[in-house]
């Protein structure tokens, strides 16, 4: 095999926009990704969680990944959400959408029968994906949405897979994190899976970062990620520290909703979430809109 | 409206077989469901949590529910699980299942944006479900799976719902279904979710269970039920007691892998679960055998 | 050993009250002990959780249980808390209580270290606390405040001893609570821990229930008991269905702070909780009084 | 006021010592404190949950620091913990490990009532104990033990009390020492709680960190500070990196049983921890021996 291709940089889980009427926005979406790509981004996550997959049908999610690969630069890598919740099902998707041109398929672990997802579990679907997979795999472990938090142990014996490249961690626990750096191959590349933990993760080796808050902040984000590389520390943090309450704003407190807000007050194609997700309370408005200024959005 | 169907008495989530190669069995199906017919049970959830619906694609999932409704004798309920992630995709879902004849739609709760999941989110989507289902809609709470507990607040107002019947409750927490009993109209209909909490449920005021163990307990949780309603609560006590074990090794401790091992232990066609869940490991087999003995299943 | 003492009926927790400076106020105790004694109660636990034990000083927790042996009558058991987070210090006060004439210890499980509170742990520690205790030990089991739910395999274990008597189970898993009584020899004596699921407990073979409500509902809880004991199935749950919503008042939603309040409405000598806690809010008192109107306690 | 303790660098929650009879050895607690003055250390914690204050009595809690006192050098910081379920208690601890020549108190959030533990409730409790405390306070959060995480909200009010000069952050949510660090002035000192997570806070503006893994590895921690201190990030990593499984193993993995285990191995008096803690399983000696070893401690 060749060598893997680079996850490096800031990298947005592209969000999805809907129409009113509850369709798939594939103009909005366009509208965006013509937009991110004036941004210093290193690549783009179609279907993922903050592009709601979970509740969109596999043929939206495959219109999806066609959308981007026509609006994508080859210089910019497409990476596509092929989990599903059987083993059988996500090797058919990962086989689909690696047709379309995804660069990389990042595969979600399943959750539904979550007490059961022992490591031998995660184990043996992870590698039965990457036997199959035309594409290199990349991890995804993001216990807030599926109760399943990939172990150390288990992501220690994946990264020695030959087509699996790194793994997202939006669990954001930084021991479990270094853990994994100090026990994975140099090659292994592991992202920073939320803004608010991305020096954090650096500082340890992590080589980037599948952030949903690169949706709308890519170039502050870029700018923490270039300050680290060039060793300015301080920069960095200087950066970071002020970004985590729009980040949490953005993820933990006011969820994909709270993010298609701020989308929509950044000039890109927001629009509410698809139901049940209910879209942004009036009130959580102005309060949202607060703490972009805060963080220096509107300079 | 005119009245709901009754949902008393005990129903089995059906498990779905599958063939060594991982394709679905709709012969062991048919099999298992023509044995079911002779146990006194008063219908069947096709597409539920055992029946591993979320490995499912939703071809699978309407297949299942065509051949049930070929097997299901008029005078049992034929409930279809029609739950998804998206509001709109159990909306469809639900329509489709109704159009093969399904009696009532069971539908879980989304879970994957569980911490969004607030009331308000869950009450606009069953009642937006209920609003467009053409077959009366059974809620469905499952934490263990799904992470989120619909708040039996939530559950008080969906109850006044015309379109909406009952509730299977999976979550266990007696408190919390007495609390529902207390708060939802005579009619509206709940049941206990596994057999280890069938008697408890009962006793405050529950009419019935939909429970994993009646895949191959049927007559035993049938003699509690009918003991209870004769008034009997000794004998009712003296079969739930010994049972628990039984229902806890083929739920919680071994979960679906466990429930089809004793399934083949018991005559039916069981078979392995669908990756990523493992087959019952070859040590548990005697501990599980062991375990239906003591519940005297071979007696 | 001669038979145990019978846990069976209605225990109250007493709370415990303190003057406005924050010390113990003995005289209310009395006053509250007095006015009990003309409920219809089995006994008496001192230095429970409701009791605050846990921010009293080891003279405080002797001295209550000092009044309380004055006050309770020789046919009523006065059950003593004697549990810290050490075996030593449980077994030295277990010791102290009954020298002042406890007739039973309560012990809960230890819980600042849980995660390592084994099943093998806890059945040493209750081990070494029942060998040395002069009177008989009844488990504690309250994960809601410890963290710690006392397996059931280690409960089994320990009702082989014949100076552990019983279990207090606060945690309310009904399914739990039936396994250990399928589990423990005849005689070992179970409570519900708390009012929301004493039916439930009663009808699985609990013998009774400590309960915060019995602090204010004595009567009525008694009723409930007397209606199961008789058989009278539909008047008991007519009974536990209202109460439901007041018991979680008076724990779960406003927690000893709403106990207290309800203690002060229905004449009881209640005040406010020792600091950390908060007094109950003031725009909260008169959701609880209503409350406690739709249960009939003013009735 | 005048200037805050410098909290920064590395700092052993010191463990205690106990006879094989189970009583506090403080001959050996001395032996380890003299030891310990040879290592490149700030200060000591006496007291905390690694010093299984919880299993202590008021009386050895005092024993403890009134020792310490007696062999900490005057350079050094001498911390005391002083936290008790009630805020009275605490108050009077406080007061009275402030007499016998503590620096600092460190004072643990209370957690037996910890659904009650609001913010508000937080805030009350520290406030009223700063406000009384002869000698400057830091808090301690350690959800792990407690189950009650301080939120960021209420540390960055507290953090504006002069008496309340820092915190000691055991709950290692890196988000969140991003957050308490962005909103509390510049005198505050934040404090990692464990080794797992140094790095990554000194990143984010810690000071230094109270770690178990300090009592037997201070000088590879001092090594990490001081790498990090002379901007040399790549040599601060590869310090951490091979730490974090040994100070799990410390930790979380083996608890303080593993603790004192590693410390007999280094050369310290450890010993077992007091019941209920269990001594280390015997077959566990050989595998936290070798993580000792891949770790360098033998080197």
């Amino acid at each position: 095999m060749t060598s893997s291709p680079s996850l490096a940089g800031v990298i947005p889980p592209v969000a999805t926009p809907f129409t009113p009427a509850g369709d798939m926005d594939l103009d909005g979406l366009q509208f965006n990704l013509e937009r991110l790509n004036r941004e210093p981004l290193a690549g783009y996550v179609l279907g993922g969680s903050n592009g709601e997959f979970s509740s969109l049908s596999i043929d939206e999610r495959l219109k999806v990944v066609e959308l981007a690969r026509q609006v994508t630069p080859r210089d910019r890598l497409l990476i596509a959400g092929s989990g599903l919740e059987s083993t059988r099902g996500t090797i058919e998707l990962t086989e689909r959408v690696a047709k379309l041109g995804a660069d990389v398929a990042i595969v979600v672990t399943p959750g539904y029968f979550r007490a059961k997802m022992s490591a031998a579990a995660l184990e043996a679907h992870f590698t039965q994906v990457a036997d199959a997979s035309p594409i290199p795999v990349l991890l995804y472990s993001v216990p807030a949405n599926t109760g399943v938090d990939l172990p150390a142990a288990a992501v220690a014996k994946l990264a020695r897979h030959p087509n699996i490249i790194g793994l997202k961690d939006s669990g954001g626990d930084i021991t479990k994190i270094g853990q994994m750096i100090n026990d994975t191959p140099a090659g292994f590349q592991i992202l920073a899976g939320s803004a608010g933990f991305l020096l954090a993760s650096l500082t340890l080796g992590a080589v980037g970062g599948v952030m949903a808050l690169a949706n709308i902040a890519g170039r502050q984000l870029h700018e923490l990620y270039a300050c680290f590389q060039s060793g300015d520390l301080a920069g960095a943090r200087a950066v970071q520290l002020p970004l985590i309450a729009l980040n949490t704003a953005v993820t933990a407190r006011f969820g994909v909703a709270g993010l298609k807000a701020a989308m929509e007050m950044a000039g890109y194609k927001g629009g509410a979430p698809r139901a049940p997700l209910l879209p942004l309370a009036e009130e959580d408005w102005a309060t949202l809109r607060q703490i972009m200024e805060q963080a220096g959005m509107f300079a």
